[in-house]
């Protein structure tokens, strides 16, 4: 850098660089290249994904290990892509924790196909910024109608569905915490705007300063965030003995608020908690929602995949009260992150909290109420085309792949809580719903954090845990596409003998 | 749908349809079928690449074309991949605009590379959610060195780089308008927490409703979208003839919110402006916020990649006064989109917005000050592995080719910028820096909004115009990583006709 400081070019010097640079750009990767090497690519990630089950699921690297294996500096001439290749394995497989492995059960899944990879390469490649109808009308177009077809698998009423004249429809948003901030502004917006209709003396600021928001005490921390983001007090509402919100807990929280003179304004349910898969009694909360006039919005990040099946939908029924909901596709149903599916009764009421239309922006057709501007229903501007990877997904496995697929991951889940529960040392803590199994060791905290201590350092298999009523509770979650009934016994064999050992040691 | 919903499945019939659908899995694409389809489809994108020429920039399709040209509802069995790839050209091309053609001046560019295409297939089979640093420790430590690597190249302050030691650092954002938003809110908890200090009884909701933002009537719509967002109240600060804020303006506007009780708490300053590429002068403004113990935010979202250039460097200056920087390699930096770059010199500021720790969380190494948790630098919770892309393109051009790239673009807009001043009856709106030229017919918006509408339906090449002191304004922006100097030329002989024709038609 230092050079380039003492001595700062003139515009002439600067054009002589220009000249010399072209030998650099001589060397530009070009389409040519791209096909040796796009092709090369395409073998390297088929041998990974092919053999990912020799390699250690989670990486026993120390905090910093990458910094000293690469250069302080980028290099001013290029390297060769052979050197960039061989870097691959060097300096970043030792440290990635393998989300696609069978033998990685922690967390939630996240979404791997080829189908979905084939289209992220066609997306990458396109390239267009869908801000705007205008800005690439395919873009915009495609997710609006994907989000009509994932709506009718999931049997979404018919509001939420845009078809060609509905006041509703879905929008891809980069996470659920993205989605849930979206739904509680547009909450606040609404709710201050219904106030300051009858109380046009009130100021915004006084109003919002009064606003209280709900979800359960095992809500995903982004609901609670999203909350610290638009300033709207947050409060849980405590959960039942299956760890979800039932209506009587609702209510009378929202008694003792309006009492205190606050304002019940957004309640954000969930269908699917982190900790343990629980989902709160919609049915009877979304009638309390509606009848105080309060927006609904309904999480299901992980368990919204699992409503394509019709043993499964009925999780979902109480939706009709809801103002928006959103799931993860990127979690459990195939498509590649991100892709997290959102879904507003009134897109009005979303595009109503943030529209801004400077002129650089305008396009002839904005005026048609056949043109949809995303831009308008999230919080960046810049989007990539993410519907393709739906597209894809959704025709090359077919309402009933997917479903399969969704089935397989609970068949697999069902057969490691059998498991367990033919094993007396151990306890389930939570119904087995879909595809996560919460389990310990009968006995102390303590013990279950040695045993997944060991067990994560053993680094066999990547498992986290929670807690539940207290309990120090550890998650096993069916995660891999590939993941087998072998893979399951292999697991849980593993966890078995950790357990032995510990046990035996502890005197037991 | 109704099928299901007439007769859910009991789960004894689920088990049947399990074994059903392993004939629908047997079709699942695998390994293989992936290997020859990746390189048909790396094959198909150097085609697109390189005949893009070829192709109408801009489409011609109007609103709801694509809805008609494929199914109501996804298939219910699997299609071929051969359908699939066929639709590509039937349904998607149609209603693309072609970011990447040469003949595409709207907007900002939007980078495309292939490097950044490679490092993204990897990205995507990897699909490591990088939300801490134990979720896939490459992910984050990778993007933490190569955020030093940038701003190095750009020069920062020691305070923005992280090293081992830092008490700053870089992180990728999705978009400069969440970059925006996350240090709108950091400098509004920030301020709060000052005056709480002193003042314990005032509460949170008062204070921020006495918070006042500000920035440049040029400044992009997702700054006032933020300070939406975020509850704090927002002032356009006046710009100059060169529609630059200086520190005047400020400080007048500063003076009079005080008197009115209000708390100036953050400033975003534009390096680059959308309408027409100005520059807010940040040495002047930079006293001013540390004086009024603002936080001071740069928003260089285009112009940002050319202070890699020395001669470009100037521009930054100031830079020492700001608390947060961004900008976006994914316009101009040919490290393919979503990729904003945001420093801050301490990362505590961004981490005490939002930080929440539940259990599933928390990993063994949190407390050591090495580990970054990126989650709690961002809105979103889960990431991709983005810093492949930038590692791939810093190594694969090396810096000297990153600022050929750069002076390219700037020497094509001077070229074009020359064509103008060379035809009497144009002229030049604002300076021209970089790669962005404004420019109008002499004469009325009228006739240059006609002017612009005739040039974007011929479809030859896309613009979009922009406000300037009350005119309306035709931009042309250098976008595509292959523009040369005889596509300019094609573009201004083009517009030139169009102005002939039309001055003919108007009896000039």
């Amino acid at each position: 850098m230092e050079r380039r400081h003492r001595s700062p070019e003139t515009p002439e010097s600067c054009f002589n660089l220009f000249h010399m640079c072209h030998c650099v750009l001589a060397v530009e990767m070009d389409a040519t290249e791209f096909r040796r090497r796009g092709k090369e690519m395409v073998d390297f990630i088929a041998d990974y994904m092919e053999n990912i089950e020799q390699r250690q699921v989670y990486p026993d690297v120390e905090p910093g290990y990458l910094r000293c294996l690469i250069p302080q500096e980028a290099p001013e001439d290029p390297d060769t892509y052979d050197d960039v290749v061989k870097d691959i394995e060097r300096v970043i497989m030792p440290g990635v924790t393998h989300w696609h492995s069978p033998y990685f059960y922690a967390y939630f899944p996240t979404a791997s196909s080829y189908p979905a990879m084939l289209a992220d390469m066609l997306s990458g490649a396109i390239g267009c910024i869908g801000f705007s109808w205008a800005a690439s009308p395919a873009c915009t177009e495609l997710e609006t109608v994907m989000l009509d077809w994932l709506g009718k698998m999931l049997n979404l009423p018919e509001d939420f569905i845009a078809g060609t004249t509905g006041k509703g429809g879905g929008v891809i948003q980069g996470s659920a915490s993205e989605a849930t901030l979206v739904a509680l502004l547009a909450a606040r917006r609404r709710k201050v705007q219904l106030i300051l209709a009858d109380q046009p003396e009130r100021t915004e600021a006084e109003i919002i300063s009064k606003l209280v928001a709900y979800t359960s005490d095992q809500a995903h921390s982004s609901v609670e965030r999203a909350g610290l983001i638009g300033g709207m007090r947050m409060r849980k509402v405590p959960t039942d003995e299956k760890f979800a919100i039932g209506g009587e807990a609702l209510r009378r929280i929202i008694e003792e608020d309006k009492k205190a003179g606050l304002i019940p304004s957004f309640f954000c349910a969930t269908l699917g908690t982190t900790p343990s898969c629980a989902f709160d009694h919609i049915t009877e909360l979304g009638p309390i929602c509606n009848a105080e006039n309060m927006w609904m919005h309904i999480d299901a990040a992980y368990a919204g995949s699992s409503f394509i099946c019709p043993e499964f939908r009925p999780l979902l029924d109480g939706i009709e009260f809801a103002d928006s909901f959103n799931f993860n596709p990127h979690k459990w149903l195939l498509v590649n992150f991100d892709c997290s599916t959102m879904w507003v009764k009134r897109r009005s009421d979303l595009i109503g909290a943030f529209k801004m239309d400077p002129v650089y922006l305008k396009h002839d057709h904005q005026e048609s109420g056949l043109v949809t501007d995303y831009r308008h229903w999230q919080i960046p501007l810049g989007r990539r085309f993410r519907s393709l990877k739906m597209w894809f997904v959704f025709r090359m496995y077919g309402v009933k792949g997917l479903q399969d697929y969704i089935r397989q991951h609970v068949r697999l889940a069902k057969e490691f809580e059998n498991m367990v529960r033919n094993d007396p040392r151990f306890e389930i803590s939570a119904d087995v719903v879909l595809g996560l199994v919460c389990f310990r060791l009968k006995g102390s905290n303590e013990l279950n954090e040695t045993l997944l201590k060991r067990l994560n350092s053993a680094r066999r298999i990547h498992l986290v845990p929670c807690q539940l009523a207290g309990n120090f509770v550890l998650r096993f979650a069916v995660c891999a596409r590939t993941t087998e009934s072998r893979h399951v016994k292999v697991a849980w064999h593993h966890i078995r003998e950790l357990a032995s050992e510990l046990l035996l040691e502890q005197g037991h």
